[in-house]
């Protein structure tokens, strides 16, 4: 069996060459039971099985930016174990079947990539809709909108802290946001829709709205361990036992400490963190006592279940119904 | 005892002779104990009560635009009872004294209004901080927003149908938008709210968006008997039987047959109203199964919870916290 | 792959021809482990699979009004495929296995059925014990007792409205009543019940019981799409987004109005067809206002739960508990 | 202060002798603000109090079988306060005055009765409104309706043991049948529903119908310590610490043993008392696993509800709501 | 398929022969994947069963003292069946392979014991850490500290009732000390708890505190069918109707009654009984009323608890997590 | 009106002047109706109010270390007020009277206290029952008692950080250890009972369980503002935006890194922190995850509930209930 993360397979290659992609090439969402399919994979986990005969095969988990999807070499050979193995990245031909409702690939022929494949990595990887320089600079903009010069030291001294990762970090391991760039999508476009409200209620004061949120899920970078490629293997050890609402709060009080933020303004800004999720079950131990602290729960949550709903319904008919979706309660999205 | 509503009092009286008021006059929300006070109030409520040792004196709820104050006439005559029950507005002399953490006014003198007072009313309704037309307006400019003819058609017909209340409604009994207008008010801001959301969630259906928001509370109007000055004296017996999102869905399924509304689209607007109170106990049997009926749930919960926070913290001083506060779980908000 | 509604496959016969059916036959109910089988059964979804080792089966389930077993044709044939997919109503032969725990038919022999074999499909379709012309009757005589002549024309008319649906529609999807008439048994029941519980309770007002029990569940005929022989392929449109209560509200605010039914009376029913769920989270916004409103609810619940009583303790042996019913919270029930 | 139970009261005095009623009298539940009022009555509970200025005066409550009513005694002297301690009946002369909502009596005069008075004690003692005799006795009928002949001699014997409270226990301290004779008259009008839906659901075993409703409350008389007026001072010791459930199921288990009752029969009826208020938060922690058992339990909660809905409704006028009713989940009941 | 109890399979045995055990023997906890292993274990369940494509092979649960595994014998026949049905316990040897994440043995010898191979019967079956004769020893001690002779004797006659199952009873079906001595070795920790907090809080009435802990779960043998090896086939009838707390409290006031307990104790021991689930869903319908009450209700937590976390983190290597435990609400346990 | 907290009103007094109190004194406890009064009390609050006829009283409420007791001065003149208002400690003299249900004292005579008095203010003010240094002595062994140096010097820079105001400080505002010492006595009495259960369940890490207890509530001096007497005016700002949870993770945090902590025990012992409460709803987002964690919980709220069981049944005569204890889920604890 072997469970490779993504970054680990990539390492040892010569990412340089994979630049292009032979077209045509199926995406996956687009895959249809009954075609033929020819193309470039990522193989996100793979594992040797055996049938109840005891026939071996490899189960394989392929994925591409558009999706993922499971397929099947039942002809096992243990040369082709060891192009499996070794190769993060397989160009595979094949038939789709349907099985059980979903999508599967019966693979015929698997070989790992070369030069001429011109692999675009980047077509491979579930990420954000925006490139991350753009967001990083439109988060910067951001930054610079905050009036109260220690307030925005503060956040600008945490930002530079965790930068590097943030330009990849996800916003979750499962759930909204969870890909590439997730974190700092989710981060724009709350700081877009937050600037948006504080032109219709007036008296809401921007520093914090700003603050608050370029602040609530920065420590979701040391919640979590995430590969270069927005996949989270595990939560950290600290992540576990504390969670990043309290990671963030520390770390208000640590960096504010040092910069010598007045006492009255991290706590209030802690506090916004540590009420984010709103109810106590969800990990707010304190409701919102301000009432930016109460805007940011609703621009977090809004651009949450904006997210679910818009990838809910990205491959619905018009005039049908998703399935059943866990998220969301269970509730069946309806597309007009 | 009397009770009278505001309404009744002021229809037997020459409306137009009250014009202005005499300055210097003191807002109810000003009055510190201790002082002075002179002024024109109008009488909420009032009622003759006994002392415990059975001497009469009469118990009355002042009122202006900023607030509210309970009042004693210790001296009681038959002739000063009449006064009071023959007038809805009068002009009142007395001292501020503090009782159990309250004010109340210890009343000197009482006397019914003259012309040469020069009443404004306005001056004594609380009522929305926008004038009427004005609101009437905008939300007549986001009417026409609705690129959907049908969908304009049945907002254009519904709201026609309730316009002339719609001008003083308030948006509930008690709590958020209970003042004159407040129904209008809370629907135009939620509107304002929608565009700028619509903004940065590009996917939504704006037409939706509008059309939800101006009926989502429409039926207010015939859930709630209000007199002209926005004071509800009860639910109707519709309203308590069925409430306004039932009888709202009944409205656009109705006026949507006689305008000949595709089927569909009268659906998806019904189903915006019946669930945009979210949890089937707040009153919402289905949640929300499209991105607009998710965001007009949200757009209603941020208008209401921010009218709360704007008013609790209103008389808060910088750096200190209000008293717990029901509406909002018994939060104490803070003030910066 | 196969999944063919019962009522498209019977379409395309000769219904007359398939009157009979060659005795002696065994009800899936009574299927032993280690015996054979030989009987006639109507199916109701089939699907080709293929073994771990790649070999194709068909897996079919088949039913009889007894019950439903799983059964498999391991020698799989594009003959055999042909005739399971060509008729809905197959012989089969067989013999009757155990696996983990449940039965599953091994079938050796499959073929369409012919004239000869006089298949009587009522024996196939499970169904209310009652016959349709019968129950049918029996409401209407309960709507002859309503007195008030607006409230019982009310009723006539949405009856009549849905007859045609009302003799072969199921009561849910699955759960209580999910069957052919099991709608009109479970409003037959009800209101035999609740004729006896007016004996007790002498105030209440019998018209609204009789009427409120006629009409509560009324839309469930317009909430799913039922095939004549009770089977629900699934929720409408408008059943998903809105829901029979919701529904049901509407059919006699614009049934009233076209009789003229006086406006009081018409929100009572409302009323009582919204409260009925009782809870919340249930469906229903409101709890009943009154008495009459309050009976309905239970007439309802005893119904449902007595109907899975019944059915649960059915095949259990004296002095023996049943397996964890899902739909009675996980109970185990006792059978005496 | 004096708090005396109307029984001791009742005990030190020829109770023969007060046999008749001066009339007209106004019942309790007539009395209108404005009017005098004349009339003799039960002393509930009374205690000489203080105004703030000092004065002392006699606050006391006085009942009839129609209901209750404050009153006052503002001059007090000595001589007052005795015949109000003295007398458990009282005849009294005053002004009914309207209290911030509530009737109040002003008492003029007062004295204890004499022979003359004629006092009828029934007319003075809130009660069912069956003859305990006759409750009794239709009691006894369905107890020989129980076919099992073990079953019955358990049901009679445990009935035999409490006979001479049964004929005046209420059901409840406070709440549903709290008056004289409610536990029988809750007990009878379950006996008559069960017999009824037994019709309906003809699958029940009517011996355990019977035998559960005659048992299920029965400890509900060592559970409160009631006098003979039905009012319940207190829960019993043995009431608090295990309430009338357990107390139900030990005295079928120990009455059962005596008689040689069948095993599962015992267990039977004591899972039939132990589920029979359904949810563990209401102190059934098994929920009913016997139709029978699952049957009690409606017809338990079906009698309670009615006897509040039509007692919360009895001076309700036609076209208008009651005030919110606590024991209803704070629902405003309509009366039609 | 064959399921045996381990009882009986053992019974027919001569149970001296099987003394010791070859050594060296793979404990089932040690099994490494890509190991040989060759030992004797007890067969917990077995089943015959087909692979996808046809072929019978045989599916084991091995089990040893330190856990259990599952175990396939692809190569079937007859005769090897009959070794697997009539033996209870058997040599094996084999493969350990990884399946999905579980270890599972692929048996390639299976033959049932003979004498030489020494089996000693308690090497295989999970038990209590502590000798049942100590256990039993240290509950008697506790017991003679009881002052209150009357409360002595109850619990004396009650425990002798019990004895001879009270030492190989587990104290649950499955959770928390679900192994031989199990019900006994949770007594005893919570008698030495309870012993040492009553020293902190003297005020406790220890004679209360050591018969509550003897007697709590007491009717946990007359709840659950075990047998002599601690493993439970499943409850009994009156186990499911009524539960091992209202047993208790039966058995408290029959036993009570017998020797002339005092009301008083026998109540409040009844008492301690019925509250120590403390949570009415959990099947206490009443919380503690008495100091001795509340804290056998945290003797009895804390000892379950104790317990999970110590099984739990067993295994868990230092500075890792364990993975979600569903009995305690999901968490992740964090081995330091 | 004057509210004055009972540190400022001593702080003006010659302290040392106040040693002894002039014998006999009544105990607030054990004041009874009818009696006459004389002592020395600390005076609470008081507030001048009027009778509703208009005459001045003024109202204080006394306390000393036994109790608290309302009080009026019905006699009001200038003078007494101006005594009143300028002692924080009083001699009274006054009747018992009993005023619905509550004792009250009827005040004839006050006076400021005089060096004659010889006022010993232990004997005023509610305290812990042992002495605090003893009790600091108590807390410092077990300090001594953690075996690993590092954690130990985390516990005593942090105590000694908080070691002059933990001496007075209570556990609480309100509810449990809401006196003078309590925080203290809290702490100590979790040890006490922490060490007796570490000899039961032997493999917890003593270390941590000494560390946890010490550090789970500490930060409650800053989340409180209290008095030198135990009494806490308000929570602070940072208290009720953050609490002493989060404060306490915080501070081990940062005390951590001074001393360069292992990171793995500075984050156990914040897990331990922040679990301690158990539930969201109570303040822990996270619930325990080792077994140290989990036992402080238990620990904690068996200290609280103790302490409430103790104070709750102190007057309670055997064979009687308290009344309902609103602390305790209204409780009626029955007093053996």
């Amino acid at each position: 069996m072997g469970q490779s993360s993504i970054e680990d397979i990539l390492k040892d290659k010569d990412k340089e060459q994979m630049k292009s992609l032979l077209s045509p090439q199926k995406n996956i969402a687009k895959l249809k039971a009954g075609e033929k399919v020819e193309g470039i994979y990522l193989i996100k986990s793979f594992e040797v099985k055996k049938t109840a005969g005891g026939k071996q095969y490899i189960d394989i988990n392929l994925v591409d930016k558009t999706g993922e999807v499971n397929a099947k070499i039942w002809d096992y050979s243990k040369e082709t174990e060891k192009t499996v193995t070794e190769n993060g990245i397989v160009k595979v031909r094949g038939e789709v079947l349907e099985w059980s409702g979903s999508k599967q690939v019966k693979i015929s022929k698997v070989r790992g990539t070369i030069p001429q494949d011109n692999v675009i990595i980047s077509e491979l990887i579930p990420s954000a809709p925006v490139e991350p320089t753009e967001m990083l600079n439109t988060i910067k903009i951001y930054t610079k909108k905050i009036n109260d010069s220690q307030v925005r030291l503060l956040v600008e001294n945490i930002l530079a802290k965790y930068n590097n990762k943030l330009i990849y970090y996800p916003a979750a391991k499962k759930n909204h946001h969870s890909y590439m760039g997730g974190l700092l999508y989710h981060t724009m476009r709350m700081l877009q829709s937050g600037e948006k409200l504080g032109q219709v209620y007036s008296f809401l004061n921007m520093d914090y709205i700003y603050a608050g949120v370029l602040l609530h899920d920065i420590c979701k970078i040391i919640e979590m361990d995430s590969d270069e490629y927005g996949v989270v293997s595990d939560y950290t050890m600290e992540g576990k036992l504390l969670g990043h609402i309290i990671q963030g709060i520390k770390e208000i009080e640590i960096e504010g400490e040092k910069i010598g933020l007045d006492r009255e303004k991290s706590v209030v800004l802690q506090h916004m963190v540590l009420s984010h999720h709103y109810e106590p079950e969800f990990g707010s131990p304190k409701k919102p006592m301000t009432p930016e602290a109460e805007i940011l729960h609703f621009l977090d949550i809004i651009d949450a279940r904006m997210f679910d709903f818009e990838r809910a319904l990205e491959g619905t008919e018009p005039g049908s119904f998703t399935d059943k979706i866990w998220l969301l309660d269970n509730r069946n999205l309806y597309k007009m």
